[in-house]
């Protein structure tokens, strides 16, 4: 948990997404959303100008595995009907990320005074939904265990750039025994729309990461005797592509703190 | 079979993609690509202006069952690298379709000198790669049986739109015994890159089909007793939307006659 987190208001744990949503619109939720409302789909926003929404749009159709997207908005519309009744993107997260020029600028819990009519908001699908599939199944996922964020590597494996959009792969590592890897591979595939199956197992130095325990995002995790390493594309990684791009705006939800969404995640299963 | 495809040229098929791609583009094969190079992706390809092609891609996102993209090309550029070597699709479609403001005014076999700086190319799955996968589970797809096209009808089922691009869902049909339909299910669902599973089944006055022996595309087929009509997205849609959208240039595919790729079919099942 970071120090945000820690200082978040979070009186009364939602039970439905809408409660949630509601919350946060009223500044009575300002925690991250991991186990809030379980059984629903969380996503990752972004938010740009129109003038950089084509290339944004580009870059995920090339990058499906990192970047699945859940739904587009309209320019200047901060609902986005098809993930849920009445949501207004600019309250109903708990926390922001604002950016200028790729700066880091600000992480308010409401973002109305920054909407402009341009501006075009992109969800795309979070590990949430498959980690929920996993631990179903009986599998376990280790920073849940320790309560700590999932690690993160950036990776030698460069995205499929568009326009200004580009840069490494970033990967998010879940240890597993082999045969547990296995089904994860199962299960996970079911969920394209929020990663899919995992590009990557074993040898973390064949993609490019030097040390497992220095993750570039998140908290490092216990490997247990027997396990290994198991890489899954992550949703950090068009951050990283928008750290390339520089958009002299653009707003992004505080990490692990997601839009929580009506739909629910079995309906994300493929099969 | 169409007046063009009996006129073509199709002295002796093709084995591999690549084969068939330089046939087509030395002139020495115009013909549909039904059954060219079995086991490989077959795509619908789209070209429009840039101006459009944001609205297109966002089109397409929107509509992911019936506009499953496989690849979207840069500006200018007539290659397509993730779909197979050296393709160069102004010449390497046995037979294309242009448009000019939405009307159909050519049908000629290469569009070298209509190609433009500011052109876009979008391919689209098609599903010749499900039908193989049905008939290696050893379920019948009738307009095979019959030597036909699919049939295909306009529903009353909307489409979400994008910029100037819309109006409804098209499908395609195959009539299935409720076991066999239940298994297609199955197969189909591992396909979302090649419009996935059906969209409806049994009563065509539901999505707004009024008479299943007259398709709006394609030719009608047999449905013997005991068979249900099962319906999928169509990869028609977007040319629904095209003729709505009006663009000032357009060339797509002539029907039959697509984009062989380099990818297996196999490689697009989610699981």
């Amino acid at each position: 948990m970071s120090a945000i987190a820690s200082a978040a208001v979070s009186a009364a744990a939602p039970s439905t997404p809408r409660q949630l949503r509601l919350a946060a619109r009223a500044g009575a939720w300002s925690a991250p959303t991991a186990d809030v409302a379980p059984g629903y789909v969380q996503g990752n926003l972004t938010i740009l100008p129109q003038a950089l929404a084509a290339d944004f749009l580009l870059f995920c159709q090339r990058n499906p595995k990192p970047c699945p997207l859940l739904a587009v908005g309209s320019p200047g519309d901060p609902s986005l009907p098809t993930m849920g009744a009445d949501i207004d993107l600019r309250t109903d997260l708990p926390r922001y990320r604002v950016f200028r020029d790729g700066v880091l600028v600000d992480e308010p819990t409401d973002v109305r005074a920054l909407w402009r009519d341009d501006l075009v908001a992109f969800l795309i699908g979070c590990s949430f939904s498959f980690e929920a599939a996993m631990l179903e199944d009986g599998l376990p996922v280790r920073h849940i265990e320790q309560g700590c964020n999932v690690p993160m590597y950036r990776t030698n494996l460069p995205t499929a750039a568009a326009g200004p959009f580009g840069g490494p792969l970033v990967v998010s590592m879940r240890p597993l025994k082999p045969r547990d890897a296995i089904r994860a591979v199962q299960i996970t595939s079911r969920f394209p729309a929020v990663h899919g199956a995992p590009v990557h197992f074993g040898d973390p130095a064949a993609i490019g990461i030097e040390d497992l325990a220095r993750p570039d995002y998140g908290d490092p995790v216990r490997i247990d005797a027997g396990e290994v390493p198991v890489f899954w594309a992550c949703g950090v990684t068009p951050q990283a592509a928008m750290a390339q791009a520089q958009p002299e705006l653009s707003i992004t939800h505080a990490p692990g703190h997601m839009l929580v969404t009506d739909m629910r995640n079995t309906r994300l299963a493929s099969f």
